[in-house]
């Protein structure tokens, strides 16, 4: 399917340097063409923004040709195609295969433009056909109802990225390349978009890019130099500080400038030529073993332009090209301003589409010239549908990790150590399709297995005190969770599996960022031509309730509320008790497609509850009742049903079940545990809703539930609504501290809430048995002494430190 | 209150040369007083990881004396605290008002210390005294249940920065001293925060700091190597190509490095007069006129000293001091461990503490001379407990900015003009102390009156065609969330007010700025020596339900459900549907304080509803039935209740209830419009939860709800929980687009989405007349016809786009 590269060792041999000169030094007749090409998606970009009819000005441009309302950026596009146009002609006569990564994606319309200039568009969206019909349609269609958005984005063939929120364009090219060898990601950042905190944090990639089995990314910082409103940071300084920041970011910095035709054309020839040359060099030396081991310094663009080069120089009298005002819709108004209209016509026609499309309306020979073969178009490159390049992870049988639970309860273990020993053997099986991100916390949070067979990989030096670190190793830690998040993201959409693993509190930090892959993947699956890809995996350790020394700010089950906000065909939020309903889930996870996968456990050792069979039809249901830990033996009508979602609640739940069983022998007891959140919901709001039959089976539907949550309590409300009576769900889950707590609150820094629960099972008990009141008691006084014993040992009580199911007995 | 620093100008005249000298050159006794307190902060920091008796070494260190859970971070801890000594004596010999941001905020003990040190820690906690009774307080609380997090946090005096989650030291110092001519911020940044998106995005500040009004920030960058597991980027690059890429980033960059004692101390003196020096030069230039308006190269320090310098070399013979696993407790498993346990009393003996404490566990007077009077010691600046320094901000009238609202829902106003208008006269008002930050977007926004009084802020070179942005601006603009969000918390922070302006959808690209924020609001709630502090303000605009062109990326209420989990105490949401109510929301959210509020409101051309005197009334009850909407004329009983939350729903609501009222006006309809969203929970929810009664009055306890929300659904199902049957509440709320939507979902794309609310009364109405189905037949026409307009003329249809309440009729 892919065309083979110039990466290939072999073809190394031929003589690059005679290319490189070819390649900068375009002739006439490649000049002609080019200009062609980019006048034609300029054109194309214009009429999108504007036409609703008329699209080849083939009679004079009125009122009724203008679409009611004006949306859409020009100010960026025309130097996003100039360089599309330029890196085709590269691909075109160096067979590289190329991916195109437009940072300032609200220049939607460029690319939307050069991918039907490809005749992609057209072979993905038969309506928009290489005719004039099919010209109109593309117009009418951009930025309208039911139409496409004005970015960049999921509907754009040859697009792995949503150019609508700013900052993360370097992190999905650098995760594109990993392990890509062959491919080099263009990713052209905005000037706006380079004053993100993302994307200021994304240049240091080339820190962790291998030369020699990972791909390349070519940066072009696009200065156009404002953005909406405004100058741009980067812009407005010195041009000798620019070049110095990023030589200090570790590029080898190249520098183009200029608005002069046909002369920035052979210039960006020229330049890009040099940018591949080198990167070509660095490739061929780290490939054929001429390599010290040391960080290149990969080539950088940084290419100087008018903002709105090529259109309307002034409007009114006022300056438009080259400052702010072309970032959007340069003339407005047009309708019903004779003047403007002129104005517009004459932008349009300064294109001269007369020359650039047929009778037909079809581009003509010399622009369709420029475009390379097949999938060597960066918009119908299988890179960029990565579905198309997934080839199922070489699983190891999940089975064999399992720990051996003889009896629940009995031993603590650290769950996810289990689950760093199976992604270390889908490593090792999987050398060219995996990979862990981390913000340096793999050891951390017990997935260190992994570093028995790949090191963290690091291109800056490395000394003898560091340990599983090198230039060949593809465990990524930086402590960044922008960049895990975003690395992770571009892996995925190229169609290679991952997991991001990172500490609950601070997964809010890239939440944005969730979202976003989770909306990209819900547009997707609306597309037919779009592979689903590998989902995105994301374990949370480091939880809310094992960080109350940390305090606050460490404690923030906030990203599950953010995930459950997303459509059911994307979102799954899995809450595994212990190790073998871990190794269950993950596995169920990493054989997944294009969902977001949230995976909550602690990291800290745990009790162990279910046999691996046990687990595996835990999970496979998604919730159950655990009949060894209550006392209703499978009556219809318990009197109180204690539920429970996570690991540190489900292990309160079970001791309060315990207490209970003990204390209150004649009070019924039913335990249910949720691995799988979304079977809470009804089946029409969630594919994994479970039916009502199971949901009376469970919770009943009349006896009151007092449900322990790993998260904030609404989630749970919010689930289980419409549920049968949900007014009848009592949820303790996380609380923010604070002094107003309310009376089903369960607080972080009080890890003896099981005996708030059994209170509550007596506070909502159907029956109530004698001794209940003298139970309530017994509990508010454990209470009393714990918070005591824990203000004078530092640590909480024995009993509740070292409770475990068969050793529970009166203290 | 506040000692006059130096940067009056009258005080500019002595010889700063000369006090620069004496400062970079410490004579022996100096030497001798720093390295003692030094000393004295790594004792005590030592001992609070490690200790919970014996505390002066009194005796030999046995098992009884360590804590049972080591927890605490060393690794950054000494370098932190010869910073802190430094800046000190700095402090007393220039009188200089400091405030010092501890960026790797894990190095809590070490800052604590700092403020048990000056003394201000005994004054804020009498019971942590200073002598040795104390001392073990102290050394007790740190880190454990009950006592104080782990990290630099609110606890901390001194302090506006909490250190958990990294990549904030550098907004939050910027923020702090803007318009704080007379402050220094001292920032020091790990270099593993180094790698965080947010904080690499934040070096910029000084293209935004203005010399002459604003104070100066010192960031000192750390690099001690590693984090927690492994090296870092900036510690193995190339020093050379470090200091490039801060030079890049326009700072003068002073370097000091290394480990030998007193030679340290000699050089950190000098390197840190040189900065203050440059710092004084600048500001008294461009104070004194002789400044010439371009960017100032502010100083930098990058500081290179061992991670855990002055902890164990070696442990069971590996090397720890200079590596990572110096990171957290280098010496672990010391109870039971005879060697650990020597080496842990060696390595605390080496700080000589019998030198440093007196008989009574009092520092000696070597270490007190040190430390600055009063409000000038760092731990006890009223900058970092800026409640202090609050002064209400002097507001104009806001019923001055009305609109005349004769008959509701007449004619189309943007609210937000009237939002830019108050603010703008608020800038007049309150020169020092009032800023609005925002994206790139005020104009956008139409908050762009503010203009007229401030230009957007820039210190980079302006030309001819830039509008509104100068080196004296105070509007600040830049086109990253982080930087905004993190400004407005240090503006906050320090006792000044503001508002920060942003797009909805991409609010959740600082989420967790906003989580951690509210957190910090909550805690410090507890701590009766905090002062509150002005409100953070954020004002949501083009939101979800304007960005069908824009496409999915720019259509999310996300932050809603974020903020609905903070605390009552601190969080609010206000959804006005007009100019009225958002001026008195706004109004009192600038008159608020230490709360997190949330504004939600669309900047588009909107239908306004209620005159001032309405306004004013609807938003102190919160929510309110619209009798002039509906058509039950205040019965106890109508068929079913229409509520809405949010501009664009409370249109389509408004919209039905006419629908209704003409064509089935038997059908007893009733509007309940809700501004203020934390009214729907119960009291114990939530202080502005509504009471029950009134709750009933609004909502009845048995009518069906259907209920219209601007964000997602699940957020009223989660606050009606536990109100009068909550599941009679169908909610319409923004719904990701997809495939599969649910009977009550509502989504953006469909504007005409009154169609379906008439139908979801008609579906829940108690009672239903005659011409219901009659009714419902004709929504679906209506909802068919609306679509194909959509898809034919690229817009809503006329009746839908153009409706008003006065003009509805029969189509």
């Amino acid at each position: 399917m892919i065309v083979t590269a110039v990466s290939d060792h072999r073809a190394a041999t031929f003589d690059q340097q005679e290319l490189v000169q070819k390649l900068a030094a375009p002739n006439d007749a490649e000049i002609a063409s080019l200009d062609a090409w980019w006048r034609a998606n300029n054109y194309l970009t214009v009429g999108q923004i504007y036409l609703q009819g008329n699209p080849l000005l083939r009679e004079k441009l009125t009122s009724e040709h203008i679409k009611p309302r004006l949306l859409g950026h020009w100010g960026t596009s025309p130097g996003l195609s100039l360089i599309y146009a330029h890196v085709s002609r590269l691909i075109k006569q160096t067979g590289q295969q190329a991916i195109y990564l437009a940072g300032p994606g609200h220049g939607g319309p460029a690319l939307v433009a050069a991918g039907y200039l490809e005749g992609t568009y057209s072979e993905v969206y038969p309506k928009v056909g290489l005719d004039e019909g099919g010209m109109l349609q593309l117009f009418r269609q951009f930025s309208s109802p039911g139409g496409i958005p004005s970015h960049v984005s999921v509907t754009t063939p040859g697009s792995i990225h949503e150019g609508g929120e700013l900052g993360y364009v370097l992190v999905h090219a650098f995760g594109a390349v990993m392990d890509n060898p062959d491919l080099l990601a263009i990713a052209v950042v905005g000037d706006g978009e380079a004053e993100t905190g993302p994307l200021e944090g994304s240049w240091k990639g080339v820190s962790f890019l291998n030369p020699a089995h990972d791909g390349a990314v070519l940066p072009i910082l696009h200065l156009n130099g404002a953005k909406i409103a405004g100058p741009t940071v980067l812009a407005r300084k010195d041009p000798a500080e620019v070049r110095k920041l990023f030589e200090g970011h570790g590029y080898d910095v190249l520098e183009v400038e200029g608005e002069d035709l046909p002369g920035m054309h052979h210039r960006f020839a020229a330049v890009l030529a040099e940018a591949w040359g080198k990167i070509r060099s660095i490739q061929t030396a780290a490939r054929g073993g001429q390599w010290d081991g040391t960080r290149p310094n990969w080539p950088l663009i940084i290419m100087r332009t008018p903002k709105g080069w090529t259109g309307p120089e002034k409007i009114d009298g006022i300056k438009v090209t080259g400052t702010w005002r072309s970032h959007q819709v340069p003339l407005s108004g047009v309708k019903g301003n004779d003047a403007h209209m002129a104005e517009l016509e004459k932008w349009l026609r300064s294109y001269k589409p007369e020359e650039l499309f047929d009778a037909t309306g079809a581009p003509v020979a010399q622009i369709m010239d420029l475009n390379p073969p097949g999938e060597l178009r960066m918009s119908a490159t299988p890179h960029a549908n990565g579905g198309l390049l997934t080839r199922d992870l070489d699983m190891p049988d999940f089975r064999d990790y399992a720990i051996d639970v003889k009896v629940p309860a009995q031993g603590r273990a650290e769950s996810t150590r289990k689950l760093g020993e199976l992604m270390r053997d889908i490593y090792t099986r999987n050398p060219d399709r995996f990979r862990l991100f981390c913000p340096d916390e793999t050891n951390s949070n017990r997935l260190g297995a992994v570093f028995e067979v790949s090191d963290r990989g690091f291109m800056e030096s490395v000394n003898d005190e560091d340990v599983k670190i090198s230039n060949t190793g593809r465990v990524m830690e930086v402590l960044s969770e922008h960049n895990c998040h975003g690395w992770l993201e571009g892996y995925n959409l190229t169609g290679r599996h991952g997991m991001f693993a990172t500490y609950e509190a601070f997964a809010m930090v890239s939440a944005s960022q969730t979202v976003q892959h989770g909306k990209w993947l819900q547009e997707a699956a609306h597309l037919p031509w779009r592979a689903k890809v590998p989902s995105l995996n994301i374990l949370l350790t480091s939880t809310a309730w094992r960080n109350d020394h940390n305090g606050f700010s460490h404690q923030g089950p906030g990203l599950i509320q953010v995930v459950l906000q997303q459509r059911g065909d994307v979102a799954r939020v899995y809450l595994p008790p212990d190790a073998n309903t871990l190794l269950s889930v993950a596995d169920h996870c990493f054989r997944s497609r294009s969902y977001v996968n949230l995976i909550v456990i602690d990291k800290q050792p745990q009790l162990q509850w279910l046999t691996m069979d046990q687990a595996i039809e835990h999970c496979t249901r998604g919730a159950g009742i655990w009949e060894w830990a209550g006392n209703d033996d499978g009556q219809r009508d318990p009197d109180i049903v204690l539920a429970c979602a996570g690991d540190v609640v489900t292990m309160e739940t079970v001791a309060a079940a315990q207490i209970l069983r003990e204390k209150l022998p004649q009070m019924k007891v039913r335990v249910v545990n949720v691995v799988n959140l979304m079977t809470l919901p009804r089946p029409k709001d969630h594919p994994h809703g479970m039916a009502e039959t199971m949901f009376r089976e469970l919770f009943t539907d009349h006896v009151d539930v007092v449900f322990a949550f790993h998260g904030y309590p609404g989630a749970i409300h919010q689930l289980v609504h419409g549920r049968p009576d949900a007014d009848r769900f009592r949820v303790r889950g996380f609380i923010e501290e604070g002094t107003t707590t309310t009376p089903f609150d369960m607080t972080v820094r009080n890890k003896a809430s099981r005996y708030h629960l059994v209170m509550d099972a007596i506070n909502n008990a159907k029956r109530l048995p004698a001794g209940a009141s003298e139970l309530k008691a017994w509990c508010e006084a454990k209470l009393a002494k714990h918070e005591q014993y824990v203000v004078e040992h530092l640590e909480d009580m024995p009993e509740v430190r070292d409770w475990s199911l068969g050793d529970w007995a009166e203290h």
